[in-house]
């Protein structure tokens, strides 16, 4: 995802000084034209630094461990693009703000594919300034830019509500198929109806065809991942007190689904956890 | 909504003899070109029957109870296009299959408004021979029809396994409100971003604008009637031993909706159970 | 159960007329001294009618379709044992008050072995002055009764909550040994210390028992009558829009439970179904 | 609870150098014969260490922070009583034995006034020897001791397994209650008939007469304390891929009674949040 957006950047005739975990995709986005950093900590001697990382422990790590915060440049603006909890996006905020750096979170919306070919959703939330000056930027890679106003990890509450209601998607598609199936009818006749009349969205339409062909392999999201993201959806929902009931029978699933060894499987996999709480079922015709 | 699909009909050019418990229904449809049963069993001396009744109930009384099945014309098709239990369905098709009947299950896909533009979407199940010369029929009011193969009663599981996705998606996206809303953010301002991108679908777009507005008046379909498709689907689920525990968690909001008084309001202030489970919310921005 | 209370009703001296579907349980009562009534309507020619029918149906079919009602004596009392549902207690307590009955209904907490013992608990509402005269007639084989005030179904809502609590005892030992299992300690080692303090009660610690050893055959009371009650409680629920998100859980789970071929074991099998939701359990030490 | 635990330590004639953030508790307890410690590492020069903190936070920063561990006597043991995450029980049994001190897990089941009356349970994992050693300890707050075989941790697996038990015992008999109310009965005169049979047990009587008589103040246990301790259960649970459906539904409502203000209330107030999903509640007879 961070090299694909990287080499749009490159692409878009912008200099590009790029670090990755792993060397192999530094060389391919080298080969490109980008320059490679020997360390996390001069890719902030820049006017703007973006992050991709995993989650928290890795940002955490790599920006904070790798010094990459102390070597910033005067003005520096960064834009961190992954989905990192509500409560770290406050904290990486605070701590930039305080070294004079404009943080702006700008998580995405989209997989692989839509990164490769400039067709992400960003949803932006930080100093408006910042974020006008990103624009260029997000031109490279983003089909549409989505400014939430307000204080940056609103930006990240917008990324996990949407990501929980992704996740509840596939499990209402999972519940339906499974009915419809004990009832003999096929997941795909069924699932045909509705994502081409009243759910006629990409969600629906991807997904379902995955769950109706139970093809949970190879993963463009992984489950473990899905796990990931719901427990921070129920975190952000703790630390304000709101009960989230879907999302958690939603984590109940996940954890289900991983003690049944589906980790590495796509999410819609999820969908598999519905079909064998119910009855074996019949083939579809 | 059966009003709006007999003046369809009529307007269609075919000879339509109807029966409806409110007189007044009746005579507009007169005006418009239909004749008036005195009673329901006229309408069985036809060559085929639409029928569109409240719940299971309503349907035996009237199609039982009223003796329409024993005036059937030799041939009758009769095409039900009421939300029916998958049980009642089942029985109805039994019932009218040993007195030469053939039984049509046509629930339909739409809003009121849906059935006067003749968008409707119909998902059929029964004799094929029937369904098509059910065909030029349909066209009137039908901007589709579905047939699913097998069993009339499969129809019938299929336009609640839809209605079930229609209530978890209201589900969702009342406890995404909830959780944006509790951070400050906008529910409108949120649900904007998703429904134009990766759930942009008729059902996310109307039922988003209705939850952000919190417009839960007049009901499109009320709430009560929400509660009882969700038991419908949990029967059909029950019957062929498919646990469905979104479909659990929206009987227990449902429920919920119904003590506070909201029975009459569109099935969408699910979304307000939701938000009264958080905090007091701020205002939208 | 029927049994095993008639004959204590013998033994107390009681004459008694009994009517069984099976004729060699009524065989065996005669041994004991009781008479055998050759139709159902015959055992209702007496100054107490008792009934323990297995459900509403089973029921409605002897007690109206049997004619019993029709042949009772002026003044009978008639006390059903039986776990109906709250609208069908109310609908005989009508039906039997309009012809001059008086409906007690005296539901009863105890395994068949508690019966034979004459341990039984019964909980009763109706008519005081016929509760009053009962009150010798139960001491044959109750331990204690436990009046309740008010209309006749509610003493079916004391037992239907009663029972929902019961089987929210099992899920809730059946989540809390998977997730200690989990972690390598014995489910019996764990439970051993639960039950022998804060929860040192009859349920837990028979049930408790059942569970450690995974001891789900014989049946006491088979998984599928649980689901029944469990469904009688969502129903009383529902008619007052009372949400019971337990009881949701619960009928997931009994439906999971069926589906994975467990009709006929004990309730307590409930536990296998939490843990077949967690990892591959390590054995108990 | 730390204060009570003390005081029976010193009336048993135990020399006891005690720490608290409170210097009023200190005081009284220096009254009583103890001797202050100045600091919190004065206290780990002893022959066993007894802690009783809040959380894992304030656990850590006392233990940690405060320079205990390093201060150790040699072949001190550690008797942590609190009830502290799993995670964390199993990194301080880590550091702990690498420094030589024995680690022994020992959360409690009790109210405050069961420590004063030295009838604590108090459940046990770790070094065999050193809980040998500490028996006569154990014998001046509790009741019983209940050795759990294996890593210290899984001392904190039961007692949070069991906190879970409580919790669903809670939330069990709220529903209960809604549910009779709403038909009229009395929660009272429900519970009444439970808790003196099948559901005699110490939690049930005790929490049963506080939900009956809606008495959630003062708290014997506070409302936020019983959601950090579901937080730890369902923690303890995604550790080892177990779902836990039950603790799910109870963070839910946990954190409604938060939202709605109910923190310091006592968690049976758990009840409160299950009659105000249900209509306006007719008074109790």
């Amino acid at each position: 995802m961070g090299s694909a957006i990287a080499a749009n950047l490159v692409r878009a005739g912008h200099t590009v000084r790029v670090w990755n975990r792993s060397a192999e995709a530094g060389r391919e986005l080298e080969r490109l034209g980008a320059k490679l950093a020997g360390a996390p900590a001069e890719t902030a001697r820049a006017e703007v630094l973006f992050s991709m990382l995993a989650d928290d422990d890795a940002t955490r790590s790599v920006l904070l461990g790798g010094g990459v915060l102390d070597a910033a440049s005067r003005g520096l603006i960064h834009a961190n693009l992954a989905t990192v909890s509500v409560a770290f996006a406050r904290e990486l905020a605070q701590l930039e703000g305080a070294r004079g750096i404009d943080y702006v979170a700008a998580p995405v919306f989209g997989r692989p594919e839509a990164a490769q070919a400039a067709k992400l959703n960003v949803v932006t939330a930080g100093d408006a300034a910042a974020i006008a000056r990103l624009k260029p930027l997000f031109a490279a890679f983003a089909e549409r830019v989505w400014p939430i106003s307000g204080a940056a990890e609103r930006a990240n509450v917008v990324k996990l509500a949407g990501n929980f209601m992704i996740a509840s998607a596939l499990e209402t598609m999972g519940e339906a198929a499974a009915l419809v199936q004990a009832h003999g009818i096929g997941a795909g006749e069924f699932l045909e109806v509705l994502t081409s009349t009243l759910f006629a969205a990409p969600v629906y339409q991807n997904y379902g065809r995955l769950i109706a062909a139970k093809r949970y392999e190879p993963a463009g999201f992984k489950l473990a991942l899905g796990l990931k993201d719901v427990r921070l959806v129920l975190e952000a929902g703790g630390d304000v007190h709101v009960p989230l009931p879907f999302a958690s029978v939603l984590r109940d699933h996940f954890l289900e689904a991983l003690a049944a060894g589906r980790a590495d499987q796509d999410w819609a996999a999820l969908a598999a956890i519905a079909a064998a709480h119910g009855p074996p079922q019949p083939r579809d015709p």
